[in-house]
């Protein structure tokens, strides 16, 4: 591939479009969303991973304390969020999602083994997504309606194929405050892209294992989400978070997310809502532009 | 190359001078600069990168939300800015290029695709750069004055190109807090430089993809924003800001962008221009040096 | 290894518990440890990483300056920690282990040239965790009961090593904020684990040499640290440090240091402890779960 | 070499010593010292590294800019610092040096082409320490007596050849808060050494090229500097700065230096010198230990 093959269009053929009705009442939205990675984050890209047992222990500490307690804190706070789960996870630690599901929440697909999706190796990659299909079916009895791919990195090839076992959303792509439909080859329209926002991955605030990052206080933390929030609010966007129970479960963390949530549901005008809630208003509102069968 | 080939003498051969004219009533300048890269500063170095599309999306958020609400800000403000655009996004984004010059923004030359200038590898260079005059003139109309290297590097021997294509002011130099005119092979004067300041490159302190930097909250970005400001006012000098919209755009940067610019307004005795308005005054006030034709 | 080879269950097999029984009056539990690496943390991976002086001399400053000015401290609060030492630290400093001794502090097993286990060259591993018995043995006189392994990483199969020679406790393992007792192969019964909080990894904050971090201010590792405590506190678990006399001992985190002990000695029902009595609380404690020899 | 071969002792010989008499009524000492490495800092180990102008552009700005800001702040405080500088910058900035000279400032030695030393290219190294000697002997007619080795790495075994040509310290071990005398080879006194605090290593906080490091405001930087000083001051050692004009001359860093100096002024009993001056006080302390030729 030489530069000059690079089409000289936007990346995204999506329309743009600044203008979101939400729910009456309703200015911004708040997507509240975990990636439920637990080991899983720490052996993606080599299987030989696993076998480091303190490395991995990161990962564990989601499933042993960060799940149970961000559970216990949404439960009291009665908010509803999306789970993206693996199928290593559901079948490593299924009772935790079953608990997920009884408390009310989504679970959303994040692909098999936790590994990056690559267009270069198109057989591993649709592998790994009906293998997070047939998990989550299997163990857990649900048809995912979102999807968000693991490693930060996805390609509209794999859209089409996720779209056709059911999947109405994505939340992976970072390049609008706004939702939209994805444009698939051919003008074909595709599922809704609930863009997510990088300021609220904790794993970038608060884990140092293999990055050179800092650790970061929350006062800094709150100060970045608060912002965030409030101009996306302004602007009637939508604030999708990408937190981990490994990282937002550990007590200091822990208490950002606490500070962070008691503050948002008294923010007057937002709605705070799982993927599945939101997917299902936009895909109703005659505003947000024509539906996959529609267009 | 040898240690011995380094020549023994300042690096920049251009005199140093602490005192500059500004208009009258001005003690300092704020030169308002943006890097318009949108998609192309992720496929720089690699046309393949063209492919990742979650990574490309970083720079999606420039042209799709980041720019807009940029244009909207410095409206209200009444200010302008000069807006660096490589060829590629003139192409891809040409829309938008033209509300920034109904805006009565300065458009700038920021190459072809946002490689990285080689001497090592002149041809490809020097296309990179005729492909940036080539495509504002053809797509917007327009010969360029100004010139930001992409990435970051840049080399004395394509200012001499530049300067026959009718480029006057280059601003990718690190080494002043004063504008000064290059002096190239043969003790040719070059361009003017309106040199950058790194401290405000929004990258470094809002984007985590590709980098191993942490995320910066408001108080500190402002602070070091205020800091650099203020001394720098003090001296006299210019403060030449590095901003992306894909950055500053997003919504808690534009909280950043938006209160220090509105202090910036109220700061008596501060000049705050594009590029070619601070490039003309320069080349007209009879204390700044000879100008290129004349030397 | 193929990813189908990994387990489909939790990496940890010890059960989950949220409740542990502090000794009377007390509602958490603080485990203050420092890992004394000395010049041993600088020549890990590399013996002749020992000859580059100025790199060494970073470890060399637990020795000069931190340990001692800790030890005072440690003496002025009243305070007993416990110290996990390398073979080759015990052998180069024996006088300041002995002063450790001396002040009532523990001494745990930290390997012996502080070289990161791997069960890929199992008998170096090995004769690495028997330097380390060796050297405490004769240069101490003594049979250390705990042991985190150096370069933060680990795998069960050392535990079984180790218990055979003594060890009752490991402090090394991310997971959990509560303790708990590792099950080996064969479900039996290993050593207890006091997991390690990384927050409390002073390294993180307060060093800069081989990382792309940067040093932090007191504000901000008291913020976190308080956070830590706070919550930790809150759940009745276990706050263990992983800090370093090369880092805490510096001016500014000794600082650091002093405050958040001082503080931690004024709140209510935190049970300060060095891993030899916590371990011994443990194992007699009704609650906790079946001891090793009775498994 | 082998991990049996690092000896088991003190990577640094010199005897433990927490007690210095500064001189009547000083409680502690601030070594205040510059690298004034200017566009050398940016082609060390490469000589190619010259013709990347954008880059060295940051080492530019300390001759152009940061160096006579700084010389002008020190006037006006009425201090003495010590600048270490490569015969290359002594070369190519001679009357900048010419400047520090009859500022009443100090001029160490800081290497050739600011090349680390290394004892596995004793020719190179030792040439590049003659090359030094020679330059600021030929430029400015000075005969160093501190020596700072650039890169932050240094061997004792350098330090012979360093005294045999004059020089009476060295200013770069980083494992101590007191000054003390070296012990070289056979039990032979040393130079006394000023160890150096890389807290206050501005690079590491003002300096964002070629680092994944972060910008740091002012009150972080400042928090970090007041915390070093006053526990510093406390114990009675010795705080020494590696502040770079290329860094701590940028406007925002200049009102950071500009602010802890006027501090440092103000506190009681702290002894403001450079390192001549306070090699020659504690060569003539009775307490201080035996000099090299008593030895």
């Amino acid at each position: 591939m030489d530069y000059a093959d690079i089409p000289t269009r936007p990346a995204n053929r999506a329309p743009v479009n600044h203008r979101i009705d939400w729910p009456v009442g309703m200015r911004s939205c708040l997507f509240l969303s975990f990636d439920f990675d637990a080991e899983s984050a720490w052996f993606d890209g080599d299987p030989r991973g696993w076998r480091h047992e303190v490395t991995v222990s990161h990962g564990g500490f989601g499933p042993r304390v960060g799940l149970p307690k961000i559970l216990e804190l949404l439960a009291g706070l009665e908010l509803s969020a999306t789970f993206f789960v693996p199928a290593w996870v559901a079948e490593a630690h299924t009772g935790l999602c079953e608990a997920m599901l009884r408390g009310g929440h989504e679970i959303g697909h994040h692909g098999g083994f936790h590994l990056k999706p690559s267009p270069d190796d198109m057989d591993a990659s649709l592998a790994e997504l009906d293998r997070g299909f047939e998990a989550l079916s299997r163990r857990l009895g649900l048809e995912p309606v979102g999807y968000r791919a693991p490693c930060g990195e996805n390609y509209s090839v794999f859209l089409d194929h996720l779209m056709v076992r059911g999947v109405k959303y994505s939340s992976s792509w970072r390049d609008d405050v706004f939702p939209y439909r994805h444009v698939l080859d051919g003008s074909k329209p595709g599922p809704i892209e609930l863009p997510a926002n990088y300021f609220f991955d904790d794993w970038m605030h608060g884990l140092i294992k293999g990055s050179g990052r800092n650790l970061v206080a929350r006062e800094e933390v709150l100060s970045m989400w608060r912002d965030e929030l409030e101009v996306t609010h302004e602007w009637g966007g939508i604030t999708t978070t990408i937190l981990h129970p490994q990282v937002s479960g550990r007590p200091s963390r822990f208490k950002i997310l606490r500070e962070f949530l008691e503050e948002a549901k008294e923010l007057d005008g937002l709605w705070i809502a799982n993927g599945a809630q939101i997917t299902e208003h936009l895909e109703s509102s005659p505003t947000f532009g024509d539906g996959p069968e529609t267009a």
